[in-house]
């Protein structure tokens, strides 16, 4: 394959995590190395980035910076959420990107993301090769929901899950504090699998996690839900449920919504109140038992926690970066870089290559052979697959008590 | 004074901290080492395990385990909210615990809490006196509320508040990843005294903290805030707002009961849905504003963060439980240990104490002075005071990438 010489871009898009910078560090420093590429752009707000032709120039950077980008959260260029139409029903954006590519002799793109942004990396791919214009496109798999397809798992799930793990076991300590009962329900990320919500079941298997865990691989059954619950609480006084916001019914609706009807109920001040999914299990299960309950949502502290990340994840999502840039210079294309596992007792992954028409839009969802029967737990099967993703910690280094975090100058590339 | 020979208890009370047991760890391995003290008793749920004589032998505990409390969040024995009722108008609680102490031969008494439990130590403290029972009682404090008087700040504050601070600079990363706009509400402990919803100008001083911070101390006016988040808005199209739980009006009605009168209102279910603080507010700006909002509740997870604790604050703990032995046994009673910071430019605390009469019942809130002229966010005077408070990092330390937490063998005194 021959050298392909011109300036490399890279976006991040999605909801971020707390390693997808760690991802963008990858692709900064090995793309400064390499002689092939001649400039090393950081679009703003990801693909909106290009198309508005809103990009950052890395080599004006300070390398102290992006070496810290390691240890910052979410997404230092700006991440959006924009779909592309199919270039068959409407070109415009497409004929766009192409303008700017060529206008900076844009060579190499990388993105960053989840299912969306792997089709996004599709779409431009094809469109590029179909109008003969050289382009090597590689996506850098990114998702806390770690449901891509292809890769054994996905950056942002080990520190997502690390940090879970440990707040559950801290939290199942404060639960247990009085000897009154109580019921705790904490609603954790996943709109459509699971993983997430499973990882509560590390803490289950260091002996201090939730009792019930409920994904959206299961359906939903308000009434066994409840008897579920008591049966705990009337064995041990004590019930902590993990479930995912995802979880639905026999019928696809999800639970989340079963509050909605409320749109009609107003505060005080005349508002309509809308609870997520804790509040309205919180509100059935003390209507239904009379026991003291408590709803904690993870929110977006469960996405960005980079003070407790998994330094195995942290090097992997840098590794990913680095090795997206280092196997496109060699002349890989339409791709996304991916971790395949070894067999063996001891834990190690390697990187493989998976088609972006493949992984593009596709979900891939826990086994159901890994949740026990009842589905309301994991098995020494998911144990396995999930704890070599926590192991070690990465954290920000500190000044005066607070992370350090990246400051970017932000230099927009001269048009 | 001559040497009192005899037993010692300890009992934690009230909502726990991560550093409550750090006290207890500072409190049983002094004891186990002082030859005046006979043995050594942990009670179960506080001052409700003296009165049922349900105690814990902690020389049967492996010292290694003692040594991990300093790092295990929450309350070991079991905390309690039980108050005690004044011996003039009811002694039986006291009749009962002057017997279990002659029992036992119980002659020191180490309770950890906060004002609450300070008057129960007080209280027994006086009966013990008037009943001509040599005891000597001391009160060790904590509480993540900070709000003890006569002491410059509480063990359990430093930790939360450095969660507090950094998990508030992660979400700040995490709110401004799109290029839309934002309103973000974090509703944050502290019912009368605003100390810990004030730790998130920490996160401002480093540079990603919120926008607009709400005390207890200052009435809150729900037209001003409105104009102030949303002038803060359209300033810079994002906004983050930390907010006390215990914000009243200037009618001294708590804002989170504003959204009370929804009990009549029932969902899909027929239940009742209550919303706490955060929802209330997220409800009045969507409405008030159009714009998008997102509410986050720290709830439970801030106040047993052990994960991130402050290494100056577990410490501090440790020594306040140390030091409530070694005075105790030097002859001092009937007075919480407290922390006396020096003047100067470097932070060094000394140990004073408070007679407990003094401490019972009085709360410290945060001086007028410190807080700005439009009472929505925080001076220089504060950074100061809290700053040397989060210093360093406490965190267990892990086994298999989760935290090894102390497991005690819990054996019971024998009767």
């Amino acid at each position: 394959m021959s050298e392909l010489k011109g300036a490399a871009i890279f976006g991040q898009s999605g909801g971020p995590t707390s390693v997808i910078n760690a991802s963008a560090a990858g692709v900064f420093q090995e793309a400064l190395r390499q002689s092939a590429i001649t400039a090393v752009y950081g679009a703003a707000h990801g693909i909106k980035g290009v198309l508005e032709e809103k990009f950052y120039d890395i080599s004006k950077e300070d390398p102290y910076e992006l070496e810290l980008l390691k240890t910052t959260p979410s997404s230092a260029l700006g991440s959006v959420r924009y779909k592309l139409k199919n270039a068959e029903e409407d070109d415009t954006d497409y004929k766009r990107l192409l303008e700017v590519f060529k206008k900076y002799n844009i060579r190499y793109f990388f993105y960053n993301g989840g299912n969306d942004s792997m089709d996004t990396c599709n779409k431009i791919s094809k469109f590029m090769q179909n109008s003969g214009y050289e382009c090597r496109v590689m996506g850098v798999p990114k998702t806390i929901d770690n449901d891509l397809w292809g890769t054994d798992h996905c950056p942002g799930y080990g520190s997502a899950a690390k940090y879970i793990a440990t707040s559950i076991m801290e939290l199942y300590h404060d639960a247990k504090v009085y000897d009154k009962g109580l019921i705790l329900v904490l609603e954790i990320m996943g709109r459509n699998a699971g993983w997430l919500t499973a990882s509560s079941a590390l803490a289950a298997h260091a002996g201090f996690g939730p009792d019930l865990i409920y994904l959206p691989e299961i359906p939903f059954d308000m009434n066994r839900f409840i008897e579920e619950t008591m049966e705990v609480y009337r064995r041990q006084n004590n019930v902590i449920i993990a479930v995912s916001e995802g979880i639905k019914d026999k019928d696809g609706k999800y639970i989340s919504e079963y509050g909605s009807d409320l749109a009609k109920c107003k505060d005080a001040f005349g508002h309509a109140q809308l609870g997520g999914l804790a509040s309205t299990l919180v509100n059935i299960l003390k209507e239904k038992t009379g026991v003291k309950v408590r709803g904690i949502e993870f929110s977006l502290l469960q996405r960005c926690a980079a003070h407790l990340g998994s330094l195995t994840d942290v090097n992997e999502a840098y590794w990913a970066g680095q090795m997206a840039v280092k196997l496109a210079v060699e002349g890989k294309t339409d791709y996304m870089v991916a971790f395949e596992r070894e067999a063996g007792p001891d834990y190690k992954c390697n990187i493989k290559l998976v088609n972006l028409t493949d992984v593009a839009n596709t979900e891939k969802k826990i086994p159901r052979e890994w949740i026990n029967e009842a589905g309301n737990g994991l098995k020494q099967e998911f144990i396995d697959y999930a704890l070599p993703l926590i192991q070690g910690v990465s954290t920000p280094p500190l000044e005066n008590g607070l992370p350090r975090y990246a400051k970017l100058k932000k230099i927009l590339a001269t048009k």
